[in-house]
């Protein structure tokens, strides 16, 4: 099992990613045979194909991701961070406050994420 | 489906029961068959008589929670949150950094609860 510093250090560089539009960035930090649903409750994006394709199109909305609280880790394979995403949608910027959970394997790889995040959730930019 | 309303709702009462000391208002928010798993990693506590056990411990270390950050729904039948727990430890009151992920049934009830902190996020309270 990974250690905490490094579940903690893969959550952080996923959130660098979301900065820097580094889509190879992000799609690198999950295992091949992984799963999105993002946001939860939608079908899930499976293996690494389909989440590149779910990430080009997040990324294309030039997300910009702030930690809303440090993250935290588990006594077991998963962390957690709760965050917000400004992201550029047609009608304007908005802002999603959102918690994801990633599962990780032995490699430190993220094998599983989940995004927490509703309707009521998602609110227009200052 | 609970509404997005519903399960805010149930989240604010929990963090509201746990700063009240109130053990039977907690336990009335879980499913008969509900699972809890506090910290994530540990063997889960199943059914609500091990459910009430284990808060039983739990609101004896008179708990105060705190929010860090607004409660995230879903777009399915779970939601989550960031909060922050000071417990009186015998070595004294601890600070633990949390999020709570909870799955919903038809009645709004938990039907599991897996709550992310690892040994990193406890620190001595102030």
């Amino acid at each position: 099992m990974p250690s905490e510093d490094q579940k903690r250090q893969a959550m952080q560089a996923y959130i660098d990613a979301l900065n820097a539009d580094d889509l190879q960035g992000i799609v690198d930090l999950y295992a091949e045979n992984a799963t999105v649903e993002d946001p939860f409750g939608t079908p899930a994006k499976v293996g690494k194909a389909a989440i590149e394709e779910f990430y080009r199109g997040s990324v294309a909305l030039k997300p910009r991701a702030r930690l809303s609280a440090p993250i935290r880790g588990s006594h077991g394979d998963s962390a957690a961070m709760a965050f917000e995403v400004t992201v550029n949608l047609e009608q304007g910027p908005v802002v999603i406050a959102v918690i994801d959970v990633m599962q990780f394997n032995e490699a430190g790889q993220f094998t599983s994420m989940k995004a927490y995040w509703g309707p009521d959730d998602m609110r227009p930019a200052d």
